[in-house]
């Protein structure tokens, strides 16, 4: 495999700072959604966890490395997941976090980062606005910025999944990944390419926010001037160079799905699976959904990444769901 | 302790044979389910499995036994849960499994069932009815008839719950445990009372199908002539005398809870855990949505044991859900 910044070992090496209750998450086949879907469907689930998704063990490398050099502050942008995983890792670690979400974020997300302690900035505007403040926040207090997808230790964090993927009986043949920053994709890319390179390594991300598939599909960064997508986590514009360098070496493939696909996702992993999930995390299903004869009696992995959703948005997409609660 | 059926060194001994897929599996801190419990509040999340509950665990012993003593076929009667583990389990050994269940049972549970290829028989009554049936297909065909509770191997495969229990940081103060039939209460309690013993081990009932509680209450087999729950998984109404006399040493309480609690349970996991459970699954938070100042400010584990539900009836319940997906 052509290199890539990032580096197998140190990925074995992030499992032993990343709090255990991140790792080793379940792994399954689910039957129950083959009939819909035509081929062999294993699930690796990653909401089962204090932040209800895969982002923390990312989060847990950067905390932990930002510890272990006295820094006692961090901040960074986020839809709302990384900003959790962050709040809960810096906790732990007495570091400070400051989040800077926009202020049209999902609004379950911000209460949980609020939730967690750390401290929440909101901007008129979309993440790539809030990454702008991130940056400026990072270089007035001269504390650390975290850069999702940009900085080694997210990918590296993320990358663990791919190890745990090894562990799939019988063997896979496609792992489809929901593609925002390109964290996820990467990581998982870099050890399925670089363990089993036999496996297609297929991103999905929506036809409303397509600045990283296409900028995969041209071989160079492609941005877009908005989104329209409820896949709130993956809905970037501005894709990093470096980044992109990396998933130009792993992906196989990088589709984009509409937005009825992905809703029609999201009601099979309920129906089938018993999963609520956001809409990123069924970015899988919906590829599967669009391209049934491409999957068809193949063994393909979906990693159901967040399960973060606001209870009544759920409703209204997969039509029908619950009130409030106590 | 007083001796049970059980055995701790058998227990350890059953995750060699269980299929580890079901084993290890989230069990995790929930803090949004805090603020409005009172209580700081841990899942083991028994779902994220081929069979979406915890069943499995038990028939994997029991299936792995059959198979060595060169058995080909079993038969159980079950509420739709032990019906899928068994099939699941059987399926790999080459065991033709048998179920037999109410026609009143969940739809959902009995399509798995056949979709595992397993014989559904079903009768026009209740569970007790399934089982006199299972038995008598048993005698008839000299067949091994695998009875859920009464046989050791299902309530030390469950029991390796508690051994995982034991991760639990910080410790617990108390447990909240599903109670039917009692596999779940005595093999759990058997353990937690072995290794954990200042923890307090708490079986949960609903009001509507109260008999082994009642029993547990009254130190001898009460048994009722009906039930009426939502709560499927745990409607049983002739408890075994053996089962009970575990549940006798292990148990610190056992508590009734009503039909509002258990729906209201189900809601906050939704809400709050992102997480689709059936009724069972939801009878610890039930528990401490009654007594609220019994469990005020400590650390309580609850189990949960199941989320095969009927999206409709789910919908139902708690207040508005999903329409019928592809």
């Amino acid at each position: 495999m052509q290199e890539t910044r990032l580096d197998t070992a140190r990925i074995r090496a992030a499992r032993r700072v990343i709090d255990p209750v991140f790792l080793d998450t379940p792994l399954y086949r689910c039957e129950a959604l083959e009939a819909g879907l035509g081929c062999t469907v294993s699930i690796k689930l990653e909401t089962a966890n204090p932040v209800r998704s895969f982002k923390a063990r990312g989060t847990e490398v950067v905390a932990s490395l930002l510890a272990d050099n006295g820094s006692r502050a961090a901040v960074c942008a986020s839809a709302g997941n990384l900003g959790q995983a962050l709040a809960w890792s810096g906790r732990g670690r007495g570091i400070d976090v400051t989040v800077v979400a926009s202020r049209f974020a999902t609004a379950t997300k911000l209460d949980r980062i609020r939730a967690l302690g750390a401290r929440l900035e909101l901007v008129h505007g979309d993440h790539e606005m809030a990454r702008e403040r991130a940056a400026a926040i990072a270089q007035y207090d001269g504390i650390r910025l975290v850069e999702d997808s940009l900085d080694i230790e997210t990918c590296e964090g993320t990358a663990t999944i791919g190890l745990e993927l090894m562990d799939t009986e019988p063997s896979f043949d496609a792992v489809l990944i929901a593609l925002g920053g390109g964290a996820l994709a990467t990581g998982v890319g870099h050890v399925v390419k670089a363990m089993a390179p036999e496996a297609e390594v297929i991103c999905v991300q929506p036809l409303g926010a397509p600045a990283m598939a296409q900028s995969w599909r041209r071989r160079r960064v492609v941005t877009t001037d908005s989104t329209d997508t409820i896949a709130d986590g993956v809905a970037g514009r501005h894709p990093v160079p470096d980044v992109l360098d990396d998933l130009l070496v792993v992906a196989d493939d990088a589709v984009l799905v509409q937005e009825a696909s992905i809703i029609a996702g999201m009601r099979m992993l309920l129906r089938h699976a018993g999963l609520v999930v956001e809409p990123s995390a069924a970015l899988g299903v919906a590829a599967i959904i669009e391209d049934r004869d491409r999957f068809a009696g193949r063994h393909v992995v979906t990693i159901v990444c967040g399960s973060n959703v606001d209870v009544d948005a759920y409703h209204r997409w997969v039509g029908g769901a619950p009130k409030p609660g106590p």
